[in-house]
């Protein structure tokens, strides 16, 4: 199998992006990528697409083939990558196989989402129809699952209702010094615990909202990277998996098997464990679902996370940063491109160069959650220094 | 790289599947795929969805977490490949680079679409957003590309309008022996040619039907299929290349320059050449799709595809069978499901297993076209008896 690198990584302004189109911000991320791994459009192999739902939403099938014309990419092969919010993780999943498998020796990723010209009630339904048809037509949303899960978490674990409200803290904090943040602005627990309620206990600062944006990375072997004499990271370990569909059928609603499985794989491909990751990014749709993930992939003991977050574990300067990005919550998850966004802060972050946002780390993680944990990926990078 | 096998195929009946649905389709696909490779649920590592638009078509999206559901596959790893009418090939491409690299020892590719539910003119448009928006803002179908281009061959190479009909005539007759196929009709030349008129000079028994269906295909390496004991092929070619994404700025639009780039990736890779080939299937959307592509992977010097049909070379007696299956045009086109059940023609060709459709045969190819040509897979198979 050959060694799997990224040597260049971009993402365009998260936000709400009007007058522009899956296919501007898809060409966007992408020649910023290029232009960042100093590779000629002329190179790629492969160029593939994360991306839920352009038709649903836009209009607009055949974004591949669209973007392989905007980056005069034509004749590298394309396809589009759809895995629900996971679509982006599924997309790096992708990626590495077409370099692992030698079926390429250069592919870009390209990942997005235009989502803000539609109603949040239109968005939110496009979304919900990747539910499970026994639960859509009881009328369930993924923010239901949300405000049902962080009930029983809460409850079982006796945490306290204000530890939702530090994950939402803390995540805008981060986003404040990231300059593709959606939301830069720091928020308080009062502010939090304050806000509009959507699914009780949750309210409006607990869940992501819902955004326009692209980001890319570019692919190659560790050794054509070495010979490019670029900064790159290299990819130690990969693994992805499902759950139950059907949401309610899991013995423990607040133990996502999917992130479990997912990370198992990729530790045991690495040779590694929880404890050497030094940085993460994980799916904060839900600010519930940052306590879930990392008690599943291992940070932390099952119902302790919300205990290393009131005590400042997962700050920037914590044992364990997660998601310095700011995160979906303060970043925003434009669908098909965060899985992605993830990786790339990942990539900044292991080069040395998130600026203000900088810890110190080696090997980073990145968790991307499609649906309620129906299917997730897990990636975990190493620095190359 | 690991070799890879295939080493079980099923497809459902194509045409109008009244009352059944995505979920249904892709289901029963897999389910026979399974009992075909006489693999258990949970030994799948990976489970590929090739569909294009359960969106757009039908308000679902998650189709492959749906799917693993259904055939108790989880926690296997899912993720859908779209890439418009060539999702199924994208997927067979897909589903090889995740053996190939390792990532997983048995993946099971199920493509499918349900389209009838829709109005033609509904489905049209939905197939017609994955054009380019300059030629999609001037109301081009790709039905309208087809007339065109078919125009421009019959005055380049001075071939005689009855030589499409001839496509036609051939793929229904072998439609006829295959229980599977929509259509199980002879036609002749006359009717084809008394049709009523889609886009001049092309007529309705020109173009392949709108249709429901589903196919699977299951994917071990080599070394595992042999230790299975099961009859398998061996996928000793693939490869895939996108064209221009706007058609009319092609050199030369009767010819495919992804069709030649891909099959020229795949006959490397196999360490072949097209005169090696001894069946092929050919995505004849549109009957002049199968003259052009039968030149463009090198069956025929360029402009003598049609002889060749009207010499009888490509029926199921001639030196080279296209499309034994029926093709397109007599089995059917479901846009997902079609690029994975022509492999699945190859499988029951090349373990002798076709009945009456059954040719002389050792190596088989198959060529799955997204767009007008915009993106093509080519996949190269040889029998292991
Ligand atoms: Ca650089």
């Amino acid at each position: 199998m050959t060694d799997v690198a990224i040597v260049g990584a971009s993402m365009t302004q998260f936000g709400r992006r009007e007058g522009e189109w899956i296919r501007d911000l898809l060409a966007q991320a992408g020649e910023q990528c290029l232009e960042d791994a100093n590779v000629a459009p002329h190179e790629l192999d492969h160029l593939y697409v994360s991306n839920m739902a352009s038709g649903e939403l836009e209009g607009q099938t055949g974004v591949p083939n669209m973007l392989a014309h905007d980056l005069a990419a034509i004749p590298a092969y394309t396809q589009r990558i759809d895995q629900t919010s996971s679509s982006g993780g599924a997309g790096v999943y992708a990626a590495w196989q077409s370099i692992a498998s030698g079926a390429s020796d250069v592919t870009l990723l390209v990942g997005g989402e235009k989502m803000t010209h539609r109603s949040t009630a239109e968005a939110t339904d496009v979304i919900a129809s990747l539910t499970h048809p026994v639960e859509y037509k009881q009328g369930v949303t993924l923010p239901s699952f949300a405000g049902l899960t962080a009930r029983l978490y809460l409850d079982t674990y006796d945490a306290p209702r204000e530890s939702l409200a530090k994950v939402a803290v803390k995540n805008h904090r981060n986003g404040v010094d990231n300059p593709h943040a959606q939301f830069r602005k720091e928020i308080d627990v009062e502010t939090a615990l304050d806000s509009p309620v959507v699914a009780d206990p949750l309210r409006l600062y607990d869940f992501c909202p819902i955004t326009d944006g692209s980001a890319a990375l570019l692919f190659c072997s560790v050794e054509d990277a070495e010979a490019r004499g670029e900064p790159y990271v290299r990819v130690t370990g990969i693994g992805g998996a499902t759950d139950t569909h059907v949401v309610h059928e899991r013995a423990d609603p607040t133990t996502m098997g999917a992130v479990v499985e997912s990370s198992e794989q990729a530790y045991a491909m690495a040779d590694c464990g929880p404890e050497d990751v030094d940085v993460a990014e994980l799916h904060d749709m839900f600010t519930i679902l940052e306590f879930l993930q990392s008690e599943d992939l291992g940070f932390f003991e099952k119902g302790e996370a919300w205990k290393a977050v009131e005590e400042g574990v997962t700050d920037r300067d914590g044992d364990l940063p997660i998601n310095t990005s700011g995160g979906l919550k303060s970043k925003g998850h434009p669908l098909g491109a965060s899985g992605v966004a993830q990786v790339y802060e990942l990539v900044q972050q292991l080069r040395g160069e998130a600026g203000p946002r900088q810890v110190d780390c080696e090997v980073g993680l990145a968790c991307n959650v499609g649906g309620f944990g129906n299917c997730v990926t897990t990636t975990i990078l190493e620095a190359e220094r």
